[in-house]
C-alpha cells in the first residue's frame, strides 16, 4: 500500500497544476500518467534529427490570463511568438482567419476596410436563430467563404457537417475586416523556452511529488491510501461508460523529417480546407525559433478512433456529459479536471486556470477533513 | 571619408533601433559611441564574479506597447518578472508604491480597501491648482506620507524638494487600496532572458551595419559623408550649449559583491528615502533570474556632476529644451531622439517606440531626398 494525501491521475496540464499547487501547500501527492511521459498531449521532444517537435500535434500558448502567465513563468522562460495560420484555398495561400487580404486576394479586389465591412455586409445571409455552427458562418461570411473555408475543414475535423456542430465551435474563428493575420489577439502570446516537456519537468520538481508513468489508473486504485484523488482522464471512463461513451474526435499524426530542407513552408501551419485527408501541416522550427538545416513538419488526419483528443461539441453529448457530472458531484473525495473530465474544448491556459481554481477548492477539503 | 547613407550617434536604445530599423530598409549604416561598449546605459555584463549585473544602475523592462514588444522580440527571449520594491521607513520595510500593506504596517491598522480609501480621503490635503510634485503627493496622500516616502528620496534623487519639481515626476508614482505590490502594471514586464547586451548584438548585427566604439562625434563628423544623421546624445551638446547647460542628474554607482551570501535582500530593490546617501539598493539576481551561491548588488548616489542621466522636469529646463527643440527643426539633414536628444524623462519602451517613430520618418526622407 502506497500513501499519499492525494492521488492525481493524468500528468497533463490540468494533473500537473493541481499536483505542483498540493505540493506547495505541503501535501503529498502521487501523480500517475498511462503514457511513459509527463506533459501530456502537450509533451515535446527532440526527433531524432534533433528537431524538437510536437508528437500529438501543434501546441501554442496564448492567454489574457495575468494569473496564469504569472504562475506558469515560474518554471519556464518565453519565447514570443505570434501564431499565423495560411488556408490552401483554389491554389492560393491565404491569411486565415479571413482577413482583408484574404478577401481582396481570393476575388482579385481592392477593398479598404470599410469595403470590406460592406463586401461581408452584402455576402452574409442572416439565420436566426444560431444554433449550429452553420448559422453562425453563413450568417458572418456568407455560403462562397463558408464552402471555401470551413465547410471541408469541418467535415475532416470533426466527421460532421457545419449544421451538425453546436455554434460554439465555430465561433471560436473570428472574421476581420483589417489586415491582421495573427490567429491569436490574446495579450500574452508566447511559447515556453525550452519546450512544454521541460516546463512540466521543473513544474513537478518537487519533494512533495512523485511521478509514475506507465501506470494506469485501474490497476493502482486499490494500492494507493490517499485521501483526495483528482481525475484527469476521461470521466466517462472513469464511471465505466454506465450511461454510453462521450463521443471524442482522435487524431494520427505523420510526422516527416526533411533533411536538406530548411524550410518546408512560410508559416507555421497550413490548414488544407478542401484537399488531402489531412486538415493541417504544421512546421514546428517557426514556433519553436530552433536553427536548424533540417526541419520537421506534422500532418493530421482527424479519426474516430484511437485516443481520445477533442470533445464533441454536439447538444446530445453535453447532455450524456451533465449526467455524468451530476454522478461526480455526489462523490466527495474525488475531483475531475481538464478537457477530458470536463468534456470542453479547453485552451492550455483554460485548463491551467481551471485546475489552479479545483485545487484550490481541493486544499480547502483538505483543511477540513 | 567614410561613407554610409546614415550616422547614428548613440549605441544605446534610441540609436541601436533606428539603426536596425533604417539597415532593414536596405540604407548602410555606421553607428558610433563614445563608450567602449554599445547597449548606453542598458548596457549589463558579467561581474567578476559571474552575476550579470547592470553597470549603470537597474534596467527593468515593462510595456503596453504591442508592438515595441513584438518588435523587440526579434532579438531576445524573455523572462517573466514583475518588479517589487519595498521602502525603509521607520526600520521598517514597506511595499512602495503605497498600498494598503503599506498603511496598514506604518500605523498599525487593519483597514480593508474601503478603509485605506476612507482613511486616504482623510489625511490627503487638496491642492489647486496642482503644479508641482508637492501639490501633487500632498493632495493624494497628505503630509505624513509624503514627509515619510517622498519628500527625502526627491531630495536626494533630484537635488530639489518635492515643491521644486514639476507634478509629472511623483504622477509616475501610484497610490493603491488594495494589495497589489508590483512596481509596474505594465501588460509586459520581462526581462531579456540574456540580458540587455546581448539583446543590443543581435539587434545590430547586420549587415548594413558599422559600428565604431570609443569614438566622439566631433572627431569624426568631417569624416564621414553621409545623407542623414540621428543624434542621441544630450541635444545642447551638440548645439555647443549656445542657449547655455540642460541640467541633467547624473548618479555614482558602487557595485558590491558578496560571496558568501546567496541573497543580500528580499526583493530586487529596496528605497532609503530618508537613511544614508544612496537612493536605493538594486540586487539584480532577483530581475535576472540568475542562479549563483554569491550576489551583487548596487547602490545608488544621485549627483549633479557626470554624465547625464535624467533630465530634470522643471519648467525653465524644458523652455530651454524647446529653444534647441526649435533650432534643431530648421535642420533637414538631422534627427534627434532619445531621452538626452529630446530631454525626456523616457522609460525604455518609450524610447524604443520614439526611435521606431522617427526612424520611419528618416526612411522617408532618404526616400524622398
Amino acid at each position: 500500500m502506497i500513501r499519499a494525501d492525494v492521488l492525481v491521475v493524468g500528468a497533463g496540464f490540468a494533473g500537473a497544476v493541481t499536483a505542483r499547487l498540493l505540493a506547495d501547500a505541503g501535501h503529498s501527492v502521487l501523480i500517475i500518467d498511462r503514457r511513459p511521459h509527463i506533459a501530456g498531449n502537450a509533451y515535446d521532444e527532440y526527433d531524432a534529427h534533433g528537431i524538437l517537435i510536437h508528437r500529438y500535434g501543434p501546441h501554442l500558448f496564448h492567454t489574457n490570463s495575468d494569473r496564469v502567465m504569472r504562475w506558469l513563468s515560474r518554471f519556464t522562460d518565453w519565447r514570443f511568438y505570434e501564431h499565423r495560420v495560411l488556408t490552401q484555398v483554389e491554389g492560393q495561400l491565404l491569411p486565415f482567419p479571413i482577413n482583408r487580404t484574404t478577401l481582396n486576394r481570393l476575388y482579385g479586389l481592392d477593398l479598404d476596410e470599410a469595403g470590406v465591412a460592406a463586401f461581408l455586409e452584402k455576402v452574409r445571409e442572416p439565420r436566426d436563430p444560431i444554433r449550429t455552427s452553420e448559422d453562425l458562418v453563413l450568417s458572418s461570411v456568407g455560403r462562397d467563404l463558408c464552402d471555401k473555408f470551413f465547410r471541408g475543414y469541418t467535415r475532416k475535423q470533426w466527421g460532421l457537417d457545419l449544421a451538425e456542430l453546436s455554434a460554439g465551435v465555430a465561433a471560436r474563428i473570428p472574421v476581420r475586416t483589417n489586415d491582421d493575420d495573427r490567429y491569436f489577439t490574446d495579450v500574452y502570446q508566447f511559447m515556453p523556452r525550452e519546450g512544454y516537456t521541460k516546463l512540466f519537468e521543473r513544474m513537478l520538481d518537487h519533494p512533495h511529488i512523485q511521478i509514475r508513468l506507465e501506470t494506469d489508473f485501474r490497476d493502482i486504485d486499490r494500492h494507493i491510501a490517499r485521501r483526495h484523488t483528482v481525475y484527469t482522464g476521461p470521466i466517462d471512463e472513469y464511471y465505466d461508460f454506465r450511461f454510453g461513451r462521450l463521443p471524442y474526435r482522435s487524431l494520427r499524426f505523420e510526422h516527416q523529417h526533411f533533411a536538406d530542407r530548411e524550410w518546408f513552408q512560410p508559416v507555421a501551419q497550413i490548414n488544407y480546407p478542401n484537399d488531402h485527408d489531412y486538415t493541417r501541416i504544421t512546421e514546428f522550427k517557426h514556433a519553436t525559433g530552433q536553427r536548424h538545416t533540417g526541419t520537421s513538419i506534422v500532418r493530421e488526419y482527424p479519426q474516430s478512433e484511437g485516443d481520445p483528443y477533442y470533445p464533441i461539441p454536439r447538444p446530445e453529448n453535453e447532455e450524456l456529459y451533465q449526467k455524468y457530472k451530476d454522478l461526480s458531484e455526489t462523490e466527495p473525495n474525488i475531483t475531475f479536471v481538464g478537457r477530458l473530465a470536463q468534456y470542453r474544448y479547453y485552451n492550455m491556459d483554460q485548463v491551467v486556470a481551471a485546475a489552479l481554481k479545483s485545487a484550490e477548492k481541493v486544499k480547502e477539503a483538505l483543511r477540513h477533513p
